[in-house]
């Protein structure tokens, strides 16, 4: 494995078996009373966050906090600090405290990329722009193999805006990696071009909807619901809302979170025994503490550091 | 002891006689140089803040800290999640973490009810509202007991904005069940109706004040001092400032900060040696303490969990 | 040692030797993987900053951590709460906590010494607006004694807006302490009157630059920028701006940090060897760890304790 986690790209299916198994030894500890290990005590974590965000700036906080790590984090709007040159000073300001990982959250596609190209910290990208969001995918393998076993040959369909959607597009990796026949379904205003190329099928209609094995239902992002990609919230909704009606007995249901209830949910499936959304944020605490162990201190840290430019500093 | 702190009402004497006791054997910790106690280690505890609070919220953290509890702190200025739906997707996702305990202000009266009513967590309400703060009232408790010995039979007056006051309506509760006898004055437009019914006389003059052991001074809500509950401030002050010539030489004087100094309180009055305000304060972690201590690992907690609906979560 | 650090004027050679030698002994830690000393524990640190800053705040927060202390943070835009009686009424709640510190960012000189007036915890100058900055100072002197030994005799040019600048007073300060010679340079709008008072020489042309053994550029503010204090951002960058052609190959770099790259510096010097500004980040956490430890846990602290009004509180 790698010295950083940018992308799903960047792990193979043994990779994300090595994180999942680990991820199970910590939803051990979570179990206990005392949810600790003393793993990275002593060492620093840092949450750099350009966007707001409650779910994953807090699950990696306690995922940090459970491995004894001490956390410092550090947030903004991103009203002056966002551009390159900031970001970069930001950083190597941030990398002068030696700290063993940074986690990064950009409204910029490849942000992740070029802060570990500054840092000689382990990064994590936990969300650039419409790129790669790799922490959630991994949960939501975990989560999906966890309640049914092997992954092998599962029929996933992911259905929503897929076009601004760094889930969707980290989801495809690691489930396809995994063995799943992934579709993405959607309007055709929201399917990128050539996401094929990334190992998935294109649908527009849910007509072969039951035929999927696990419905994976994407936010649908406010600032998206006005008109311009969609016609009306109520028509796409009619088209593209998971229900009960559409959703069969036998199909599981995920989610990123948080769900807008009534437009890509109906609330009767939200609470359902088949959806695994509750389950989904559980498993992202112990699925973060396993990426934190994985780079930071698993076996294959030393010898899979990766290559940097050589006008780079190096990891000591 | 029930397994929330939602409101005094939910305290027997005897349960609020067992905080005051774990209270000052924290108290001793407090005194020491390394001012913890490895309770809680591994334990989670989250503040959830929906206002800005500096006081409150830094003394749950401390008393968080000081039980060696880990600690997540989740602010919002309430713009876009104060709203029902959205409090309840927050608590989900946050209770997924499995917290020990979920620590909440919001400015909705009944919101701490509601949060109870959808985690595993031990709820603690550190204001919802109008409705009731019962950690201040509490330490405010504590404090008097700690001044003047037994409660029983003192003479409370709390002055001022009854109305908008959650402190009053806790105060009330707790100064009551400790045997206290309570008065409530300030002008009839911030005195609500039927508050008698909580266990207190009503006033509208201070004519009678010099009979209190106790004067309890409310906080003036800056946006209650434009007029539409008083006539003007000047006038308010007036008639029911406590000051230099209303505060007898044997009364105590208490108010729950941050005090507006020259409308509810005159400056002389403030610094004097009948004031427990800074008392109040110092109170304030170490009572917290003690209700995280009674809710999360007292003997009590155990057997006295409160009833839920049978189709909520039950604590493991 | 005095109990607070509120200028480097507080602080004899000895002093500041001594915080140097401490702060070595941390850089050896700081260079270990478990990089925290138990020193503090269960001793409460607060940063209390009324402006935004994420280097100084987190370089504390960092210090705190690594001494094991707790630490609180609390902070202000300044919109509400940064006027003298309000700022009164936070520190005295802050200090009912009975924390070992207060680290102090204001935008107003003299904050911090207020701040010392009110509390019975050590109080550290984050820097007060355009008064002092002495853990900067700390850092700077510390860092240049790193790379060459002793500073006795030493040229310092400290170049650009001296008029508004903290770190400026605070290094003429510690720099001819440190016994060298220090010269301040800038547009004449830009330096202050008396400003030799401190112990420097004034100029304001680079012409006799070559003199300097190191050249300390400060960060030109922003909100200076638009043509009040100098004619144009061109012409001073024109007339004051260190770029390779200014800067000898024997002569060393340093800046506070942010740099706005093309205006005090030029690109070209910025990434250089002779750049201290990389190390001067570094120091940050070691001289804060070595501040907190000489006023909290230094054989000096209790017989160096401020002489307080006698109206005012004692330390115990």
């Amino acid at each position: 494995m790698r010295r950083h986690l940018l992308s799903i790209d960047d792990l193979s299916r043994d990779d994300i078996e090595r994180i999942l198994g680990r991820a199970e030894s910590f939803a051990e500890v979570s179990g206990r009373e005392i949810k600790k290990v003393p793993t990275l005590r002593g060492r620093t974590v840092i949450n750099l966050f350009y966007e707001a965000s409650t779910r994953t700036s807090s699950s990696f906080e306690l995922a940090a906090k459970r491995l004894s790590a001490d956390l410092v984090s550090v947030k903004s709007s991103g009203s002056s600090v966002d551009k390159g040159e900031s970001l970069k000073d930001t950083v190597q300001t941030l990398s002068a405290y030696d700290p063993a990982a940074i986690v990064i959250r950009s409204p910029h596609a490849g942000a992740a990329a070029l802060v570990a190209r500054w840092t000689r910290a382990s990064v994590i990208n936990a969300g650039d722009g419409k790129h790669e969001h790799p922490t959630q995918a991994l949960l939501d393998v975990y989560t999906l193999a966890r309640r049914v076993g092997s992954l092998a040959g599962l029929r996933v369909w992911i259905v929503g805006d897929v076009m601004h959607s760094r889930v969707a597009r980290s989801g495809i990796l690691a489930f396809s990696r995994m063995g799943c026949e992934v579709t993405v379904c959607g309007p055709p205003t929201l399917i990128p071009r050539g996401i094929e190329s990334l190992g998935c099928r294109v649908r527009t209609t849910l007509d072969e909807l039951p035929e999927a094995d696990v419905v994976y239902a994407l936010r649908m992002q406010h600032e998206r619901m006005d008109g311009s990609f969609v016609p009306s919230l109520r028509e796409y909704a009619a088209q593209y809302q998971i229900d009960g009606r559409r959703l069969r007995p036998n199909q599981l249901l995920m989610h990123p979170g948080p769900v807008n209830r009534g437009v890509e949910l109906a609330a009767e499936v939200i609470d359902s025994p088949q959806a695994l959304i509750v389950e989904q944020v559980e498993s992202g605490v112990v699925v973060r503490m396993a990426v934190l162990y994985e780079l930071l201190a698993g076996h294959g840290a030393p010898s899979g550091v990766r290559a940097q430019p050589a006008t780079e500093p190096q990891p000591a």
